[in-house]
């Protein structure tokens, strides 16, 4: 029998792994609340012509495709005409989530009547990729959404970096950085250098500027044959000093006769404007050269890192004007954002920020010298009902076993019982933490265990 | 451009869905917790070598395998020697967790030295079966399992029919009937009428008594062969009258020559007993019939109904003495139940059970007559930093059109704001319940909207 083992880049989540992921969740969720974001949840699967062609050449290579079973194989095995012509796409209607933005975005087109905009929903669900696993970069993630849809109102941004810096800040990671650009920005330097057609091309390359370096990212934009206006702009924003308002200098000299290039420096500036007045400026940085990978994004874009780390991104996010039309709505601006809580959750245990409270999860074992009966069960009933987490020793294994069992446990108290013992007389009590064994009545021993 | 939509059997949630969602895991969670129970988490996609031959031909049938990728796909498609070689398994080395149970014993054999025995985990995730869709039943679906390993104690059986009791008096399906059995007796049954070999046959037979009634069960097993005494002694418990005590008394009778007979019957006795002093006899009964499809089950089995529904059963389970060591390890005696947490939603729903308090998620709109600006951010900030879940209307549109908003979203206040409110001073609120309209600051505001 070969040791049982689980898929690549997956992973198993002991009780403490649980709790410490639900202190992640549960402060992201609670503001997502504050804010007024609802709940939705999509499935897991969807059909393959829902998510095909959303996420680029890699997306597709990367999605868990659901092999088709019975009938549907048998009918794409008779279908085959040649071995050469096997392909993925034969066997397969059906994938796992990607990511939770194409399946919102399906969501809204088919629910459209039952909803009301602009309409902020939140949700917070697994997703799946068959990268290659490395730190902070798993098979099976949970991502933590949240979006605007409705609405073009730069209010939603402002929010939703309101948001960040909050979940942020109660998780004790304070060194973060909200790093902020416009894709109207780029689209206009793109413009006014004429290469509007290499676009996508040009935006993967500057993305790859903290891995590489500008001079890497300059020699490859030549190598694609980028002309020279273009990466000579280039050349010049990754020479400029790093303030804000060099920056703004700079595009509005520079962007002065594009209209969408005005658009996007006007829009950038409200946004500043606003965090100036809710003081969240001191986080938030314009970075010109901030792409993000994913195509859809029209407006802002927004990326989350922390200085003291070199985990990655841990929040990411922006507008896309057009992401609803694939799926046959049109004119539908959305804003979203999502919380990398995988990574945010090993940063956290890298630089113990738990709270001591995350791990211990019962308050009590009744420990039994004689085997437990309905005398135990009784009295594990009244703690119970008052809401104390017990747990009962069920034979009566020898007493440093059971006490061994609670030390293993982190269980703060131990009641000890016998056949004598009786439910409504005395009973003895151990303090793990202290060594302190007293006797009381349980109401004294639930109001000690209370406190 | 055709319609999107999801894959057959899997279902897209609205916020109000997920709330009450939320209400039935929260319950059940509460409870577990209570029970001492400790989450655990184990991954979506398993090794097929984790999952095969472990839920019958048909679990393996209705299993969602996972496509290969990329080399491994190419590597499959050169190994194929003819079309007709081509069966499912070339294809896939991974699948979609089919239930919790086996997940939880590869998990148990895995990490069995970081775990403390006996070892209370509970789970709550979703599970994936490509089944004929019907009412109450989904591809993707939740099941909120509890059990113990590492102990045989009964114990364990009772404080798991606590567990059961608790949750649905807690939502109010009063109606509920435990339905408790014992492997041990029905395997008694079947080795006294010398039908040992046919043991699987028969129970898949007899677990259909709901569906077909006894007099077509009495001919399946004829039909199948099985000899007139194991037939005599079903028909003879078919038509035993209902009471605990009479069934105790014909097993006690039928069965006094087989040691595994008596084994069942001191279990069975000792659970009803310890329920007795519990006060929780009432909703239980000794099943003789119920057998359940599962085979790793050897001892007590439990599942639960509601007597004046036709869903099913919303809760089932078991004791397994074998199930870790198909992975290894021997010895490890577990019980366990899973909540069908799906149906008793749908349950819920149709009894319109659901709290009031469970619908609405938004407690203030801020109205903006004209756009809104920063003050009206920095007034939302006030009431979210005091957990009012707040949300701005973002554009200044026609009053009635926001109000509409308001409503449609469940939203009980709404505070007005314009161009020329203060934000210090006097603000107009109204309640969306009774229409009252008065003027008052923000702290007034929030006292108003905490109460």
């Amino acid at each position: 029998m070969t040791k049982p083992s689980i898929s690549k880049g997956t992973r198993d989540f002991l009780p403490e792994d649980v709790a410490k992921r639900e202190y992640v969740f549960g402060t992201i969720k609670n503001v997502f609340k504050k804010y007024a974001f609802q709940p939705i949840e999509t499935p897991s699967i969807e059909k393959l012509s829902t998510l095909t062609g959303k996420y680029g050449d890699e997306g597709d290579q990367l999605m868990f495709k659901v092999l088709s079973r019975g009938e549907k194989f048998k009918k794409a095995v008779n279908e085959i005409k040649s071995v050469d012509s096997i392909s993925e796409s034969l066997f397969s209607e059906e994938a796992l989530r990607y990511d939770l933005t194409v399946p919102f975005a399906r969501y809204i087109v088919q629910h459209q009547n039952e909803l009301t905009f602009p309409f902020k929903r939140f949700q917070i669900q697994p997703v799946w990729r068959a990268d290659r696993p490395q730190k902070g970069r798993y098979r099976e993630f949970f991502q933590c959404d949240a979006d605007v849809v409705g609405s073009n109102s730069l209010l939603f941004e402002v929010e939703l970096i309101q948001i960040i810096s909050e979940v942020l800040n109660e998780l004790k990671l304070d060194d973060f950085v909200i790093q902020i650009n416009n894709r109207k920005i780029l689209a206009a330097i793109v413009q006014i250098s004429g290469e509007e057609k290499n676009f996508t091309l040009i935006t993967t390359i500057i993305d790859k500027l903290d891995k590489i370096g500008p001079e890497k990212v300059i020699a490859e934009l030549q190598n694609s044959q980028i002309g020279y206006k273009c990466v000579k702009l280039f050349n010049e924003i990754f020479d400029l000093s790093a303030s804000n308002s060099s920056l703004i200098d700079w595009l509005e000299l520079n962007l002065k006769d594009s209209e969408i290039g005005q658009n996007g420096i006007k829009e950038v500036k409200s946004i500043f404007n606003y965090l100036k007045h809710l003081n969240l400026s001191s986080n938030c940085k314009l970075n010109l050269t901030l792409a993000r990978g994913l195509n859809y994004y029209t407006g802002s874009i927004i990326e989350v890192k922390l200085k003291d780390s070199n985990i990655g991104s841990i929040v990411g996010g922006g507008r896309y004007d057009e992401l609803t039309s694939i799926f046959g709505l049109k004119d539908v601006s959305g804003v979203g954002i999502s919380f990398g809580a995988d990574r945010i959750c090993d940063v956290l245990n890298e630089r113990n920020l738990f709270p001591a409270s995350v791990s211990s999860n019962v308050d009590l074992l009744l420990v039994t010298l004689d085997d437990a009966d309905v005398n135990a069960l009784k009295l594990a009933s009244y703690f119970r009902e008052n809401n104390v987490s017990t747990t009962v020793y069920p034979s009566g294994a020898k007493l440093k076993k059971q006490i061994k069992y609670a030390n293993l446990n982190n269980i703060p108290y131990v009641v000890f019982l016998s056949k004598e013992s009786s439910m409504e007389g005395d009973l003895e009590l151990k303090n793990m933490h202290t060594g302190e064994q007293t006797f009381m009545n349980k109401k004294e021993i639930l109001k000690k265990i209370q406190n």
